[in-house]
């Protein structure tokens, strides 16, 4: 088993875990009932900032206190997790949110009833401490997708080496596979023009083989869907720290819509991430329903999920702008929907040769 | 855009391909009703071969004949499709399956009506022609996963040109991602001595975190739920090149039993490819119903969908074994279920200081 010294980073983020417990120890101390005060997480205490664009939460705040037998659990169950966490920053381990269930079996009257519980708790210290889950050696469980592009990164191994990557020159056809904790990454150097995040495995390939990353300097990110956390975390960093320009190409219908805005916008279940991981600079280069008409593309009706979603969109704060408006009148009233690849109709270059550069024009990026 | 001159893989594709094509043009010539024999994929075709313990093609055979107008159409398609497939390997481009769909829309009378017709009919060319459709060029929508371990791989890259990877001295955290066709790789050397195929992505790191890679000489594959082609294909090559024996680590619940049956079995969907991905000397090493027990493990009850899967397992010729009837009764006496992170309630060390080591003991690996 590898034992490291303890970095700085780990070192900083021991200190801040420390300071909670030793406050709590202080009020006991002080004769006082021990408590943590923690913003409310209910959709009442979130908002949408209109001037950073992403959701954030508000004022209020709720406080866990030892007054009540649930409240004493609570700070109970809490204490015990800050140890667990001690632990693995010190010893340089890291686990899953479901291991850390799981630990909490040994852990008597401390121990999680269910997962969301231990889940909840780890986002609750997240909230009061302002660190990324990662920063305490928790790692996702969903893993995170592949970037291909004229970038070179240096990440840092559990070991506290380091090695190096160029992200076209020194990987397979897969490209790069992205770490649980994109901090671990160093930015050395860069080619890029863009961003450009993509929804899909095959057209990720497509850019791939299509040669469109060196013709137009950008770096390809897999989105897999729904983005995983340390996938949105790499956009957000290549967006702020290399200002490069971000776009999201994703299928045309609300569920691509949704996966736009989680990139650009957050989540309200992640609003106490916003800072790390929101992007709200990242523009729309998914087909639009104006695009379905333009490209004469294939579709497919607008199935009764569609529609509902496209409904809900009409009040979510994030789509509250008059393109989106539009575009959400437009495709209800077209009934139709369309995939990324259906460009393929057109043969395989279209989209690299045609679809993309135009976007891109019009946008204003190349 | 790279172009290369044809290698001798795809040349060979190419002949196959066209053999089919000149077939049925002498057969024109002939003055012959023009048709093509493939063999019956209902159910009723398909069967359990004992002795290389995986599901293969019965003696049936059907014919696609231009008698009918169904028929003629059909082959109209396939002639076109197989068009396609000369022109990607011409070219060396390649697409997805619905890249192919699309690309139908141009067609004319050939044009597929829905995606499923096109993926079919790329199946049935794999069943004539004997050869996997990654030779066609036809490339898999969902993503591999990754390796880490004990071994150095030469990819060949589309260009031609090619790449090696150690995958630990050369690849970071997440290890290596394997690529869509995974006969683009060729094994340098190894010093592994198993290979452990896992379910979820956090135990995946667990090994890796915990060295169990080093200690005990093994390769890692993440199987990322229920595998994908590409890292069925891999396990299987490891398997049979290098004779190394496999094992297969999920939860212990029915759908993770379908995971490692479909490694070691295949499936009834693809059972003409058992032969290149299915790997019947791959053994259990999950969570089965007697550790839940021996290893006292947090367990979930069985939902209703638990008991019918488990229920259809007993008609299921691959389970049809003294060992998984044994666990099959077993698990729906206890009535419970537990997850291969379950073992986290010792630590985050017990799984590999204490139950991979046991029961690979007990399999006479180690």
């Amino acid at each position: 088993m590898t034992k490291s010294i303890i970095n700085e980073r780990d070192f900083k983020t021991l200190k801040i875990l420390m300071n909670l417990v030793e406050d709590l120890y202080s009020q006991i101390v002080r004769e006082e009932i021990p408590h943590i005060k923690i913003p409310t997480r209910t959709k009442l205490n979130i908002e949408f900032d209109e001037e950073s664009e992403v959701w954030v939460y508000g004022d209020r705040l709720s406080e866990r206190s030892a007054k009540r037998a649930r409240g004493a659990y609570q700070l109970l169950k809490t204490a015990y997790v800050i140890d667990f966490l001690k632990y693995q920053l010190e010893e340089n381990r890291s686990s899953t949110l479901r291991e850390l269930y799981y630990i909490s079996e040994g852990w008597g009257k401390a121990k999680f009833r269910e997962q969301q519980e231990s889940d909840r708790l780890i986002e609750d210290l997240e909230i009061i401490t302002d660190v990324q889950r990662e920063y305490f050696h928790i790692t996702p469980e969903e893993d995170g997708a592949n970037i291909f592009g004229p970038i070179r990164l240096r990440e840092r191994l559990r070991s506290g080496d380091t090695r190096e990557f160029h992200c076209i020159d020194d990987v397979g056809e897969k490209g790069y596979p992205i770490p649980s904790n994109v901090d671990n990454l160093e930015f050395i150097e860069h080619d890029a023009k863009m961003v450009i995040a993509i929804e899909t495995g095959g057209m990720y390939a497509r850019l791939i083989e299509n040669n469109f990353y060196d013709e137009y300097d950008a770096i390809l990110v897999h989105l897999k869907g729904q983005p995983a956390r340390s996938t949105r975390r790499l956009i957000k960093r290549l967006n702020e720290e290399l200002k490069l320009p971000v776009v999201v190409f994703t299928d045309g219908d609300p569920w691509s819509y949704r996966i736009y805005a989680s990139v650009a916008y957050g989540s309200i279940k992640s609003a106490h991430l916003s800072e790390y991981m929101a992007c709200p600079s990242a523009q729309f280069i998914g087909i639009r329903p104006v695009d379905i008409e333009k490209y004469k593309l294939p579709t497919d009706r607008l199935n009764d999920q569609d529609i509902k979603a496209l409904e809900s969109m009409k009040t979510d704060p994030r789509f509250d702008t008059e393109f989106w408006r539009e575009q959400i009148e437009l495709q209800l009233k077209m009934n139709k929907k369309a995939e990324q690849q259906a460009l393929a109709r057109y043969g395989l270059d279209y989209v690299t040769s045609v679809y993309l550069p135009e976007r891109l024009t019009e946008m204003g990026i190349i």
